[in-house]
């Protein structure tokens, strides 16, 4: 990864900001043929999109995605594929109290500190915003499994709004889209939509864990040691705004396993090995087991909030600040779809880099 | 990070397997002019090094680092540093039996559907013995941060084992060296080696959580939106052999926090900006805030248990594997330095991309 | 480099096909802080435009930059600029009978066969056309050499068109910008004019040689081995359409010589040394002397020419084939300012490599 | 390519000075299954060792390489493959008297300008001893082509020493071998012998110019734009040690060229395309076109020589130099195996890609 691109040979460069013309990213590195248009990538911009519920921003961003290289004819050529979407509701009124002043918990300090200007406007470049870009080229990489490894499938959902995390018995895919939070457990999303109004009220905000999960991953994706699956996960989930851990399989739980109950133990099934349990999240020394990639991460509580904050300005001149404008009260929600974008990029990115090391060939058992 | 390189600027190349003649890394990008010999690199690898006590594996490798090249007279010139550790204690021979046998948790059935081969010995290159190239990196980046950053210390000890975690109201820095856990909580240390022994002797084993802090680290390090400081720690951190998880700041926990909680407010100092918390771990939008950078990191237990568990070998059969050898019943005590090694290299590398992108030039307040 | 970005640090990832909406690139890596505007990057443009004179295609691109990221109250933020040039001459009609055909000396048949399927209009993403994206990089480039190196003077010229060279003797830096051709000998653009002129009414085309100087460059940039100044030039200059050498200083020409003729004498002077010829080309050992760094490259005759050639189509059928079209008889004009970009980029992406790795910092002599 | 890396894929990561302990390479990215041993690699180092005759350096470096990792009961397993050379016939006292003086001609200077310090014994880093390890690395990459690409011919040979070029007409592949200059003209070498000798007598020096040759490439491989095939080429062979331009196919010649001269006609053959001619060196927008490509490179004289040459020390002093030594009067010589090494790991690195990017498969002609 360098400053604004991620993967080995699925290489994705974001560019934009918050309020300027448009933002998006080049997608170089994908495969030819790959039936390819704009509305493969609109519904999951759409997901999302802001605006939607009154638990996320109110800003009224149509978010459409142009394509603008790279597909002839309806697939891919191989060249890099540029995606466009322009920024069309750009209240840049909004932000004039804070060109100064450094809103705690955002970049505000450290891109001032490190670069002596930012583009200050709804947090420029390091605005959720840029998250549009990700899930542009998410839906691209989904297009990609679907030629060349259709059985994967990606899901993501919320498993934790603040303290209050879901009953995995009554885990029900069916629910993850009926509810505002992603929320994979009916009951707990509507206990979270009374919090969160809650909370919203009362000026605050609040965190949220997320859970990726990708079944139908063939086993041997990744690469030891610095291209492991899981190291590259850990990279693409953290490099998404606020969140402040990434865990795969039973992650920070694992420590308090013993080696006796961690062991995922193997079976001969009928189609090859198959593992008694999934503690390992799919991945046993960076490469995929063929069980299904789990991975989870921690998104921080939105910092823009509209109870006042002590902080300073750029005179070094002590304030409290509210931060006024349209803001999730939990960003995490927003995260659900970034967080698969990312899982598929990675998931493509190694299956890309696998058949140039192996040729896609496999080691046999039985 | 391609398959055996970590780093942008300064780039670690490892290389070597468990049982063969050598193993070690190439160190590129190494500022010229920076004083370094082997004794600079030897006690960190002495602190890594197996045999220590009842608790780590009781293989006696000396682990002895030689300088191939990049040094001249005593200092570095500026071209790539060899470093090579011979191994010296290769028992093959213990490892026979899981020459077509898989064991569980550990890389052998994944790097066998890889690749189609694999060195079986002791792992090969997924044996946690790679680590100890990391650590001669690590002790050549701390040497080019007494040149570059003086102010910057790097400190790993272990938070938790198995369910036991330290109280940090009794958290002293001065325990950590006095007992074999790198525990900061002396109380917590005498606990845990009851329990290991516990373990040990009824063949099973134990995870563990390690912290890492850097202290010192100037403001404006790291670099969005890819080359983020966190993201290159999460990295690099799931990169170690048997690591789940990777937490900056207040990591999973974040989650259950308020915005009016997670706000790290900011006032101004004699010195500078102050913040009246560290939830962010010393990171904010990807780059580093002058606070103490704090990662951690959940390892597994040690797959190599005496315990027999379930398993497959490469001709499809099924059988109960006990995994002899000399294992340690808690692999995460050797990774108190492999963190070290890495929070270094990492930090390393962005003082060096920084000084690329802007010059080292910062932003004033006040 | 990979698919499409070159550089290290000031990395450039360029998109776009000739008759798709839009082309142009991302720069990543730009330092924060540089006065930037879309007026500093059009006159750039406007000298690699075609449709300038008879010389140059008749297509009418106005080649409009526009910025869209990456700059804020007129300076640089440190974050990607994106740079985009809508298409608005796409006169597609003339590219039909070339669907099917593969024009000899074009990308059309190996485009084909990696791909499986090729945008044909206008040679889509193998059009010269995408060298418009690089000049306009090379603007942003020439920008940060203006704040960071400032005595950097790059000019690039035509040497020799066809056959026909120029004479040294009559070298004059003021006539390159006074005839079509970029040609520092007057006397030799006036003979080239009749000779093109000729050439282009007998339905032919022919090749160039262009050299590009860089005066002013500070002693130290380059890094061995494989991010070499003349390696990385070599590259660059190499990736443009339709070159197929480049030299460094003496070039070719270095092979003939001895060693006592090619030897770069060294004085003393008022500054510090000075070099009593350069047949090295300002580069030893991959590193800047501190001489005028020269580079030349040769562009073979534009393969679009009205005289019928034979050739096949994906049916395997065989044809002659007259290529239509506006076409420049010598594609080699438009280069010049192509390579200077280039020469720009390399030069800024080697002076912050430089800050990266020695911090600037320069060994004493005298 | 970073610092002291190449290749995209196939990264090769050379390491190690002329008069350190050893020298050598980190070779990743090799498919797992190739079967290797040293003496696989070893003829290839013969053939560019020092010593042979009176016309390359009478150094005696056995130059026996080990491999130290990554190859398993004599296949390779996927993982990094370290390459080790000692170096074993170092006498540094020749070097003693350029400690502080600047070879006219070699990195002394611009080492010390960049770096402060550099190991003046031999050259160091800049030594020509490096090749040795492109050389081993060569060796790698040859195996991976007899598995992978069996039909690829790699073939270097001299066609130019000082101003003495062969006679094409005479060309005779079976001479190659058969002469100290891997000249494929026997009349050519006999002048060459004599014309050397001459030289080396006066204490003079002189260039080469060297062409390397793949038959068999299949077509496809390459990618635009900044991947380009003749791009990768041209910055291996201008990395390689007193190189200093870089020509494919008909190089410079190509600026003479017109346009109907230069189109490489295109027939249907038994088995698929056919061109009548390769002007373009078997490349076409940066694809192989399934032609031989072919690459010449010219390296500049020895500038080791014993005429004194004007010159400085870092003093600042000005003094005449003689470079003392075992030097050999055409390096061009010893460029040759480095150039075939070269030309080999840029297309195994280009197999492995272009399997990543398009899985192998190919457009149909007919």
């Amino acid at each position: 990864m360098s400053f604004n691109t991620y993967g080995h040979i699925f290489r994705v460069t974001t560019w934009g900001e918050s309020h300027g013309p448009a933002l998006g990213c080049t997608v170089d590195g994908v495969p030819p043929g790959i039936p390819l248009a704009e509305n493969d990538i609109q519904p999951w911009l759409d997901r999302r999109k802001p605006g939607q519920n009154k638990f996320t921003t109110q800003r009224k961003e149509p978010d459409e995605v142009r394509i603008l290289s790279g597909v002839f004819e309806g697939v891919t050529t191989g060249t890099p594929i540029q995606l466009m979407i322009e920024n069309t509701d750009q209240r840049s009124k909004d932000y004039g109290d804070i060109a100064q002043a450094f809103r705690p918990g955002h970049a505000d300090i450290t891109y001032h500190q490190k670069y002596g200007i930012r583009d200050y406007r709804g947090g420029g470049r390091s605005s959720a915003r840029e998250t549009a870009a990700r899930v542009a080229a998410g839906g691209v990489a989904r297009k990609v499994l679907e030629s060349l490894a259709p059985s994967v499938r990606i899901s993501g959902y919320m498993v934790q709004m603040g303290a209050k995390g879901i009953d995995r018995a009554r885990f029900d895919a069916g629910a993850i889209d009926q509810n505002p939070f992603w929320c994979p457990d009916a009951t707990a999303a509507t206990e979270w939509a009374a919090y969160l109004d809650e909370l919203r009220l009362s000026h605050n905000s609040v965190g949220a864990v997320i859970e990726v999960a990708a079944t139908g991953v063939p086993a041997g994706l990744g690469a030891p040691l610095y291209a492991k699956l899981d190291s590259d996960l850990a990279a693409a989930m953290m490099s998404i705004n606020a969140v402040k851990a990434v865990e795969i399989g039973d992650g920070m739980a694992a420590a308090a396993l013993t080696g006796v109950e961690n062991a995922d133990e193997i079976r001969m099934g009928p189609n090859g090995p198959e593992f008694l349990s999934n503690h390992a999240g799919g991945i046993l020394g960076g490469i995929s087991t063929g069980q299904p990639v789990i991975c989870r991460f921690a998104v921080k509580p939105t910092s823009s909030i509209l109870t006042p904050r002590q902080t300073i300005n750029t005179k070094g001149e002590e304030l409290d600040l509210i931060t006024k404008g349209r803001h999730d009260p939990c960003v995490g929600i927003r995260a659900v779809p970034v967080g698969e974008a990312m899982m598929a990029a990675v998931i493509v990115d190694h299956l890309l880099l696998d058949r140039a090391h192996t040729g896609g060939v496999r080691g046999r058992i039985g």
